[in-house]
C-alpha cells in the first residue's frame, strides 16, 4: 500500500465554521486504485502549509495538497512548494488564456493578483479547472535535481473545483502511477442491534488470525458495521467466518439503513406498515419516509404522547392505562393492535417508554421501554426494554430495535 | 494565543465512511477560552498516534487526541501515551467500579478486555464519562519527570460521549489554564429560513467596516449561524448591524434548535401543539420530541402518508382530496383544522408536498409543498413552497419552514 497523505489548507474549517469534503470525496476516489489515506492534516491557510510539506516529504508517496492557489495574499501554496523545491515560476500563455477568458465573460474586473495564478513551476503539469480561475498542478517525484519528492498534487480548495479536476485530471494520473497494483477487496456487514464489544468478542480473534486481513469497526446507536479488507481469498475467508457468527445480526452488506432494508423487504412482499408511537416521538416514521418509494408501504404514524392520544386515536382502553400505567406490555400491545386495525397495515410497530430525563419511577425508570409488533398472521409480541441514555440515543436505540424485530419477522 | 493541535484516531475517518464531528465541536467550545485550533491530525486507529504524538509535543501548548480508549484491539491511545512518557499504567477502583455499574444495569456481559479501560496512567486527572465505559484523561504539563509534554487531554471517539466530557470536565481545565488571558468577546445569532449568500449581502461590507472583527457563517438546512468576534466595542458594534437587519429572524442567541425555542414559547405561553404530517413524514414530531420536556406542550402527532389517513384520521374530506388534490391548499389547511380540533390542541401545523424523486408532476414538480398553521384564536394560514432538492433537505427546510412561522405567530 503506497502512503497518500492530504494537507487540507482551511482557517475557516479550523474554526468550525465549515466542514471539510475533500477527505471524504478523495478516499473514495483513490480505493479503486487500491490506495488508502494514511493521514490528513488540516493546517491554517498562508506560511503554515511550508512546514507541513517538509513534514511529510520524507515519508509520504503521494501528496495532495487542497486550497492556496487563488488570487488573495493568503494563496501562497504555489510559491512555497516552488521555494521548497527549488523550482523557477514561469507564467503559462495557455492558462493565462484562460483566465483572461474566464473573466471577461463573467464581466469580472481582471486585478493584478489575477495573473498569479498563471504562474506554473518548471516541471509541473497543469491540471485545467473548468470550474475557476487557478488550475490544478502536477509535480512528479523528484521533478527538482535538488530536492527529493513524492508524487505532488496541488489542488485548489472549493470541492466544485478540485472534485471535476480530480476525475478528469487527476485519476488517469492515478491509475498510471498505481499500473500493477493489486487493489485488495473488500467488504462490509452491517449488523443490528449489537454493541462493538460483543462483535468483536465474536469475531476478533478469529478474523484477525487470518493473514494479511485489515479489520474495522464503526458504531452508531444500535448497529456496528464491520468492515474487512486484504487479498480477495482472506477476505472470503473473514466472510465465511461473519456469516457462520452473526449471519442473523447482518440487516445489509452495503450502505443502506435499516429503516431501508425493512422497506424493501415489505415492498417486495407487497405488504404494508403502521406506526405508533410515543418515546420514540417520530423517529420511526421519520426513518421510514427517509426512504424514496417508503410512501408504497407506509401507510400512516401517530405520535400519541398524551394519554388521550392513545385513547381517542389507537383505541387503547382508559382501563388499560388506569391499571397497568401508559409505559407497559398490555399498553403498548393495545396501540400496536389499534394502530394495525385502524390503518389496515399488515404490520404495526408501537413504542411506550420514559425517554427522560425526567418522569421516572422506582419501578420504572427512565429508560423502561415496551415495543410491540402486530401482525395479520402472526401472534402479537411485546418486548421490554432498559435503554438508559440521553433523550436522543434512547429513541434511535428504540427505533433500531423496533426494525431490527420487523426485518427478522419479514424474513422468517 | 496559545497552540491547540486536534489528533484525532480513525480508519473509518480516512477511508471516507465516517465524517469527522470533534473539530467543528472543539473549535467552537474552546473559543470561549481566546484558543483557536492550530492544526488538525487524522490518523489512522492503532501505532500511528505515537508518531503523530511525538511529533506535536515540541510545538504544541494544548494538544486532543480523540479516540482509541476503546475495549478492542486497535484502542490503544491510553497504553501508547503511557509508553511515550514513561508513566506506569494503575487500574483505577473508581473506574472499574463504574464500569463494571454501567455494564451490569445494563446486562451487558463483562469481557476480559473491558478492564483495560480502567488503566489510569500516573498522574492523570480523570474525566468521568457517562455516556459511555472509557473515560477521559487529562496529563498535565510535564507530569512525567522523564519527558516534557504539554497540556494533553485523551478523549473517547464518539461524540456523544466526547462532548459532554468537554463540557463538564474539559472546560473547567481550560478556564483554569488561559486564566489571565483576554479572550474576545462573541455573539452568535442563528437566523430561520435564509440562505447564507442573503445574509452575507445584507451584513457582510457592513460588519467587516467595524475595525478588528471576525465574521463567519455557518449554513444547515433552513437556517445560517452569523458569528461576530473581536474586542467587546467592535462585537456590540456588529450585533447592532445584525438587530437592524434581522432581528425578525433571529430565532436563538445560544445553542438551541429551533424545535426547542418553540417548545420553550408554548410551555411559557400555556398552549399545546399537535402536527399532521405528509411529506415531512414524522420529522416535525422527531424534532419536538427531542427537546426535553416536550411532552408538557406536544399533544400528538399525525403521520397521514395514504390518502385514506388523511380522510380517516385527519377528516380531511374525500372530495377536496378528489378535487385539489392530496397536496394542495386546501388540503393543508383541512388536516391542520382536523388535526387541531381532534386533538383539543392550542395549535397544529400540517405538510403536504412531493418529497421526491419520483412523484412530480408538470403543474406541481417533486418539491412541491404546502404548510398550514392553524389556531384557536386566529385565521388559519397557508403557505406555498418549492423546495426542489434530495428528500432529506426538502424535509428539514419544509420543517425549519413550519418551525419559524409558529414561532412568529407566537411571538406576534
Amino acid at each position: 500500500m503506497r502512503s497518500v497523505v492530504i494537507i487540507n489548507t482551511g482557517t475557516e474549517i479550523l474554526l468550525g465554521d465549515v466542514a471539510d469534503a475533500h477527505l471524504a470525496f478523495i478516499a473514495r476516489e483513490i480505493f479503486q486504485f487500491g490506495l488508502q489515506v494514511e493521514e490528513q492534516r488540516i493546517i491554517p491557510d498562508g506560511a503554515a502549509i511550508g512546514v507541513a510539506i517538509r513534514d511529510v516529504f520524507a515519508r509520504a508517496e503521494i501528496v495532495f495538497v487542497t486550497g492556496g492557489l487563488g488570487p488573495t495574499t493568503d494563496d501562497v501554496t504555489r510559491e512555497i512548494v516552488a521555494e521548497l523545491l527549488q523550482l523557477e515560476l514561469i507564467e503559462d500563455t495557455t492558462v493565462r488564456a484562460a483566465i483572461r477568458d474566464r473573466l471577461s465573460i463573467r464581466h469580472i474586473p481582471v486585478t493584478k493578483r489575477v495573473w498569479r495564478q498563471a504562474q506554473v513551476p518548471v516541471g509541473a503539469e497543469i491540471l485545467p479547472n473548468e470550474g475557476g480561475t487557478a488550475p490544478g498542478l502536477y509535480l512528479p517525484p523528484n521533478v527538482s535535481s535538488a530536492v527529493a519528492s513524492p508524487h505532488l498534487f496541488l489542488l485548489p480548495g472549493p470541492p466544485r473545483e478540485l472534485q471535476p479536476i480530480f476525475r478528469q485530471s487527476v485519476a488517469p494520473i492515478l491509475r498510471r502511477i498505481t499500473a500493477g497494483l493489486h487493489p485488495p477487496a473488500m467488504r462490509k456487514f452491517q449488523l443490528a442491534v449489537m454493541g462493538e464489544s460483543i462483535v468483536e468478542k465474536k469475531l476478533g480473534a478469529k478474523i484477525l488470525a487470518i493473514p494479511g486481513i485489515e479489520l474495522g469497526y464503526r458504531s452508531r446507536p444500535g448497529e456496528v458495521e464491520v468492515r474487512v479488507s486484504g487479498r480477495p481469498e482472506a477476505v472470503e475467508a473473514a466472510e465465511r467466518i461473519i456469516q457462520s457468527e452473526l449471519a442473523d445480526a447482518i440487516f445489509t452488506t452495503e450502505d443502506e439503513t435499516l429503516a431501508a432494508v425493512v422497506v424493501r423487504l415489505l415492498s417486495k412482499q407487497g405488504e404494508t406498515l403502521a406506526v405508533a408511537e410515543s418515546c420514540t416521538g417520530g423517529l420511526l416514521a421519520h426513518q421510514v419516509t427517509d426512504v424514496p418509494g417508503a410512501s408504497k408501504v407506509f401507510l400512516g404514524g401517530y405520535v400519541t404522547y398524551s394519554n388521550e392520544e392513545k385513547i381517542r386515536a389507537l383505541g387503547v382502553a382508559a382501563s388499560s392505562i388506569e391499571r397497568f400505567g401508559a409505559v407497559s406490555e398490555e399498553v403498548a400491545l393495545e396501540m400496536a393492535e389499534g394502530t394495525r386495525r385502524g390503518a389496515q397495515a399488515t404490520h404495526s410497530i408501537a413504542t411506550t417508554g420514559i425517554a427522560g430525563p425526567s418522569g421516572g419511577t422506582v419501578e420504572k425508570p427512565v429508560g423502561t421501554a415496551f415495543m410491540a409488533i402486530s401482525s395479520a398472521n402472526y401472534a402479537p409480541i411485546c418486548r421490554k426494554f432498559f435503554l438508559p441514555s440521553d433523550r436522543e440515543t434512547f429513541k434511535q436505540l428504540l427505533a433500531q430495535n423496533a426494525f431490527d424485530l420487523l426485518r427478522r419477522r419479514l424474513l422468517a
